[in-house]
């Protein structure tokens, strides 16, 4: 499928992307091997730094290569790519090389050796910055060091997952409350 | 507003709500006086049991009325509420008794002193069980012990924000990719 171009992003803004919910894609690389999962479960903890909060199940392939590379990226998929999406969720990196089996191109930045996948929105490239939160509740806090978003459509149809193998798909954009926002609000 | 009858729903389904990213509403209780605030940075932690970390703000005035009544409600709000979310958000429970003036009604359950707010969609009523994350990420994780959620509709128009004064609206639910779900991931 085709993406227009992208071009770097401010990192403390992401959460324009992660805030209302998507589900991303955490692509991985880690002796030699690249992997890529689905993630649901994530939030953003700052904007500088530029912190989000990822719960990775310890079942997951991507739990070690994440743990011990120090590095992931979080992809943005849009819903010309949720069939993709479903794919990835239900196959495992131990069986799989999904990058190949699935058609996804990774794209090497300069910030982390975890690949991004050009096929998505936009990508945020991140470092593990505390591992404290890992054991008890799979939690790893990621800084994103670096973004790169598609120039157009500016508000991509991304997919947000009702469980049950539902997915809410992106719906209009509406700003007609404006007046009532603080400045130091918006 | 109307709202059709609410009816409890299972805990461990929360997720269904919550994890598409919605902005949500934060009611609380403390010495005789009720709050509520608006909060889009959120993730479920767990299933069993039910755990929502949420991000409060220290500025906000909801922060100690939560942290020392350890509970609140987390209420999901629909797009017929965005105004009065946007308000929500605008004011302080400093200056303003935010019920009153916005109108809201205030519907108290069995398990914990904060209230449901008749008009959202959903109400999940929540104790504070883990107060260590507050101090560095101000990371409110809560187990959520009893769920009412409306008859109708099934997949309610949710509201998610943008930033920069822009909500998404909830828009179509798609399923056409059930097949290649494995049963354990629905």
């Amino acid at each position: 499928m085709k993406i227009s171009a992208k071009k770097p992003f401010p990192v403390a803004d992401v959460r324009r992307f992660l805030e209302p919910g998507p589900i991303v894609l955490l692509s991985s690389a880690h002796e030699g091997k690249l992997n890529v999962m689905t993630a649901g479960w994530h939030m953003i903890m700052g904007q500088e730094p530029s912190l989000v909060g990822c719960f990775v199940w310890d079942r997951n392939h991507s739990y070690e290569m994440i743990r011990k590379s120090k590095e992931c990226v979080i992809n943005l998929p849009t819903v010309a790519m949720a069939s993709t999406v479903v794919r990835i969720g239900n196959c495992s990196g131990r069986d799989v090389d999904k990058f190949a089996e699935l058609g996804l191109t990774a794209v090497f930045g300069e910030h982390v050796s975890a690949p991004r996948i050009a096929e998505c929105h936009a990508s945020f490239d991140c470092r593990l910055v505390d591992t404290s939160l890992i054991r008890k509740y799979s939690l790893f806090v990621f800084e994103v060091v670096a973004a790169n978003v598609a120039k157009a459509p500016k508000f991509p149809k991304t997919i947000h997952y009702r469980g049950d193998g539902l997915f809410m798909v992106a719906g209009p954009t509406v700003a007609r409350y404006r007046k009532y926002f603080l400045p130091g609000n918006l």
